[in-house]
């Protein structure tokens, strides 16, 4: 992956604004930056962005690992082990010797939302002046490139194979855990066949019956479907970290009259958004655009989320297809179109694609049969 | 879970140091007090502990769920469907109104390395005072109780169960994701054999060849297995968020002579940590039990990191068993136990098991064969 013009366009900014030194503390920010995608668990990891110099602080067990992939001029290292006493032995003694070389009173550049008050309250306490950049990064995320488009046109490929392989397992007697795994075995093994040396990012729940289904977000366990359940499947895939979702609404054996209503009220939602969304118009009218036919059919109240988000590195990212926002979506945003409704005691109902706006339109990346005559197992 | 004796813990310690509220923000944190597990994403969800009252902040996602599984006082809804616009449309509204009720200069507790820099700012600007609660609440996760054992012995029992099946399908022209896959399969159904109702976390990384083994952390890809291949298989298992890792290095085929002595020194510096291992001890004896056979072997320098890490809700907890912490360690504490070395050329050696700390020793919970013998494939 090619950082360089990302890395330009954050330094141009830091230039705006006074910023000498900026701390990047985001694991996807960092990535983003420096092409550098750790696993990154009790060790900081810490980019280091300066006018004419990037930096990575790492551990020592990412030493090998950052010398292969990262795109930074200098490595610093924190060891845990005796023989290296002398080294620093964690990353706060290279941050702060590297902050310690500009003078007190240097505008630096940290992620508000990202950086914590323990870590902003050390720096400030040595004298120096916190300004973010994490939204401008967040919004240089906003438009994906070319080879983030590519990335994500891959994914949705994945993503809608492993959803049609767990789909396919769908019966009475499976459990969720089950259905999800079915599907992620093909997922590997086809990210094995199609994408030598590929990393991949995934996740996958299967809510199901009347209780589940009406919870947007919970992890998968072992509960069985049973006959007459609703299931809501849903899945991510990243590849090389950049990430495409994929979800249906599915029964096992015959839906009720009123499921079947409700059902196709969701899925008339979903394609009014994907219709109406292109550069130009406010996210809110898309959000407005899927909200308006779940209205009219009665369902308003049980419509509890936005429309989309955005997607990229992020499982979810900005921008967001949301009620309130008036911000004009351009050509390259990627979005997840996924209006749901939930209703206890009926169910809950929410197809997702991932589509990228086109010139003049979007393209939907993801792909499989959203009809109820296809998602009746 | 019962969290009611933990909670007691964390106000009592907030009475101690005059804090009226806490902010909860750490999603381990929320799990370990209010027994309320959720998908965090990008909507931010809140605990707020006050002496006689606790409540959650979620989105109207996450309203039903809450109702279900959060064992709190009240809970503060924000929606994003303007049906719902009269209510609160972010966390930020709750928090505020939460915290309003309180004069200025109240102290409120947060996790200081776990806050935003900005969250944080804004309360303080409010004029409230923040303490740091988030130490306290690590050191009292250190110690492990009944229940958590018991979720930990059965995470262990899983996690071993799915390392052996994924080893055994080990073979040159398998992929690291192909390999990782099996044992998830194991995984995923012997839990929903054995434990209706569980939800599961779960991590798996198989870095193989010279190049990739000598990385301790780097996410599996679709590196295809070869002939007289090292590779070290990685996994942890959460069974209702608590964690246990089994770890084994193996070969396709037969190792050279150096690759099996350093293969030794390995399994004999991982058995001198776990046989000296119980309570009264400093945590950095455990790793220089390891770490001198590794040092009289010749291979100090490529040890580069700690001997283990305490487990439990998180991947990586407090406190860690490291060179230079003296920490004294106590009947409760759960560790993995997992010296490594790593030779750029000749691969990397590294087994871990996951120990509980019993009256007298240590109790290990992951079970697969650690002599080379067996891990000849």
């Amino acid at each position: 992956m090619d950082t360089s013009k990302r890395l330009a366009k954050l330094r141009e900014y830091m230039e705006e604004n006074g910023i000498s030194l900026s701390i990047i503390m985001h694991p996807e920010n960092q990535y983003y930056i420096s092409g550098f995608k750790a696993i990154i668990y009790s060790r900081p990891i810490a980019l280091m962005v300066e006018p004419a110099v990037t930096a990575l602080i790492v551990p020592g067990l990412e030493e090998k690992h950052a010398e292969a992939e990262a795109a930074v001029d200098r490595l610093y290292i924190y060891y845990e082990h005796p023989e290296k006493t002398e080294d620093p032995k964690s990353y706060m003694e290279h941050l702060d010797k590297i902050i310690s070389a500009f003078p007190k009173g240097t505008r630096i550049g940290v992620e508000a939302s990202v950086m914590s008050m323990g870590l902003a309250n050390h720096i400030k306490n040595a004298g120096y002046e916190l300004l973010d950049i994490g939204r401008k990064i967040s919004e240089m995320r906003f438009i994906k490139d070319e080879q983030e488009i590519e990335l994500l046109i891959e994914a949705g490929k994945l993503v809608s194979l492993a959803l049609s392989e767990s789909l396919e397992k769908a019966r009475a007697g499976i459990s969720e855990i089950e259905l999800d795994q079915y599907g992620n075995k093909a997922l590997f093994e086809e990210t094995a066949k199609k994408y030598p040396n590929a990393s991949l990012d995934y996740f996958v729940m299967s809510p199901s019956g009347l209780i589940r289904s009406v919870m947007p977000h919970v992890f998968s366990n072992t509960r069985k479907l049973t006959e007459n359940d609703i299931v809501i499947h849903s899945r991510q895939v990243g590849l090389n970290g950049y990430r495409a979702e994929c979800e249906r609404t599915f029964f096992v054996g015959e839906p009720t009259a009123k499921q079947k209503e409700v059902f196709n009220v969701a899925v008339a939602a979903q394609k009014a958004a994907m219709e109406i969304i292109k550069p130009g118009i406010m996210a809110k009218e898309v959000d407005m655009a899927a909200r308006q036919i779940i209205q009219k059919a009665g369902y308003g109240e049980y419509s509890i989320h936005r429309t989309g988000h955005g997607i990229g590195l992020g499982v979810h990212e900005e921008p967001s297809l949301r009620f309130d926002s008036d911000l004009i979506l351009q050509e390259g945003m990627a979005f997840s179109i996924e209006p749901g409704i939930y209703i206890p005691g009926i169910g809950g109902f929410r197809h997702s694609d991932t589509i990228i706006i086109t010139k003049d339109g979007a393209r939907v990346i993801t792909d499989y049969p959203w009809e109820l005559k296809d998602l009746i197992f």
